[in-house]
């Protein structure tokens, strides 16, 4: 390991230089707790848990005896707009008949909310080694104190001006999440996806531009995957996708079966479930409707609409219209135990 | 170098597991030759080469005494279709009027050829040390007759399901094109641009589908990418945008320029300027009038609309009608001969 890398593992306290990337939905405290014990950065998705839950999961982790990094969305929250609803709801009409369900049992609300001040003492409670966001920062302030906390805090950028903008504000390391990457794109300054680079375009580029460490995110699914990282100047690499298939994530049957089969061949940026785009393996609902459409209400309130239709569809073991969230090299994905996956991933290291 | 690298370099007789990418329009006989003088494989774009300038850039390239890559186009020519010229002229018409053009000046015919037998016997008297092909193969007996003259033959992948098509149909080695690469994607059985992969997810995937060498392409522009395309398998690099910017290149002084600006972090990929999608620095015309659009006659043909409108503006300087092709990571093309180019991208094997 070079000495970037290896000043990047100590000052976390970690063997390796790998983070379990958070995945909002399809894991929690186990997860980490299992790729944490194996050497990896052991991450929660905060956006997905409770203030209760995101104490209970941190728990599990802290009993591994392991540092944890806790995972947080800062969108902004959109204004309520019920005609929007109501037109994205006319679109899903057909899927509400097919699967028998009745749109008035649709939960209303604005879903996920961003991270603030409330979500700011919960987590100094639990005094996580890092605390990493998606679609931007939260206000100076909170990063500040989440600093002074003794925390890292860590960003996203799917650009070399996010990697800027992330770098003149602080961060203590910046995630590069290539084009390749799966679920959300953490692009908060730009809403054009022609904009978005490739995990081997964006990473040296990234690592040019910024003083601080940079995370590679985006393709990488297996041990030469990590070393190309480490030889584009990445000091750690981040990885989701090959945790999916594992028993500690959460993720759903279909989604397991979509991912060990040949669908998993093809992915695409899709803004149908969540109102962001987000990579997932292409399935029916996407095939219909086009992955990504001007009339899907803002983030995260479109998920209240698919919400009861992926229920549905899932109970009857069907993907059809779940967020199949996959990278672009699902190959890396396998039915074993998250040790394993970081076993493979640290093979060459 | 690996041994699978140093038996690829062996085979053709190369310093480098460097391969200069041909470039259509962009360069001749003078780059290929400095490139291969340096170490790298020397390439000649055959698609935009009569077969006297082919023999003619080719001797300068025999001059150097090293050998050469002759590359060729292998679309299907379409149908003429005067309604979808005429349409498409149309759109064009406040460019015609801006600009003083006559779109009565504009040049009738199919454009660039695909590779047949003619170009066949031409290029035997050749004997070029490899035969590199963009949107699928020829017919197998051309395949077959090229490798008995001793050539090998390549061609482009952009997605798994290419390489093995290609690999099944017995080419000497595959250049997996991820997204990120400039000018043409080389895609050929599909047009979803969904469906292709990222340099990162390509290669590993490519590697273990086929069983020949695998040349990476897309996004590689310094050592640090040589390094990290040899990590994740690939026995060579293919590299294109770095060597724009030589003096021994026919670029543009509008497309010199927007590589050396910060316009080049912007690129994307469009189908205005031949038809099929080709990855460019967004410039005015891609702005206007969106990057992909279905009215754009097809691959070659649409090139005739646009080019008088190209020559027109190229003239006053400026590159708003004209296909800035770039790569996603522009940074490594230089003001330099192309010598420093390869010698830079070698510095570390």
């Amino acid at each position: 390991m070079s000495p970037t890398t290896r000043a990047f593992t100590d000052r976390l306290g970690i063997a390796l230089p790998i983070v379990q990337a958070p995945m909002a939905g399809f894991q929690a405290g186990r997860l980490a707790a299992a790729a944490g014990a194996a050497g990896a950065l052991a991450s929660l998705p905060g956006a997905a848990l409770d203030a209760r839950r995101l104490a209970d999961e941190s728990a599990l982790v802290r009993a591994a005896g392991v540092p944890v990094n806790l995972n947080f969305f800062c969108h902004a929250v959109p204004a309520p707009d019920a005609e929007r609803q109501r037109a994205w709801r006319a679109v899903l009409a057909p899927y509400y008949a097919e699967l028998g369900v009745d749109p008035a049992t649709i939960q209303e609300g604005p879903g996920r909310l961003p991270f603030g001040d409330e979500a700011l003492d919960a987590v100094l409670t639990l005094a996580p080694a890092v605390v990493s966001f998606h679609f931007g920062l939260p206000a100076a302030a909170i990063v500040t104190r989440l600093q002074q906390s003794g925390a890292q805090v860590w960003a996203s950028a799917t650009t070399v001006d996010e990697a800027r903008w992330l770098d003149e504000r602080g961060v203590d390391a910046v995630i590069a999440q290539g084009l390749e990457a799966g679920g959300h794109r953490g692009m908060f300054l730009t809403d054009d996806l022609t904009t978005q680079l490739g995990t081997y375009a964006l990473v040296p580029q990234v690592v040019a531009a910024v003083k601080v460490p940079v995370i590679a995110a985006g393709g990488v699914a297996d041990a030469k995957g990590v070393a190309a990282a480490l030889a584009l100047g990445a000091a750690a690499v981040q990885v989701g996708t090959a945790f999916l298939r594992c028993p500690e994530a959460t993720t759903s049957g279909p989604h397991r079966a979509a991912l060990a089969s040949p669908a998993a061949a093809h992915t695409a940026c899709t803004n149908l479930f969540s109102g962001r785009p987000a990579r997932g393996i292409v399935n029916r609902l996407m095939r219909d409707l086009g992955c990504m459409r001007a009339d899907v209400p803002p983030f995260p309130t479109a998920v209240n609409a698919l919400a009861p239709l992926r229920a549905a569809a899932e109970a009857r073991g069907i993907g059809d219209c779940s967020p199949l969230w996959s990278g672009q090299n699902a190959g890396g994905a396998r039915d074993v135990p998250a040790a394993d996956i970081v076993r493979g991933l640290a093979a060459r290291l």
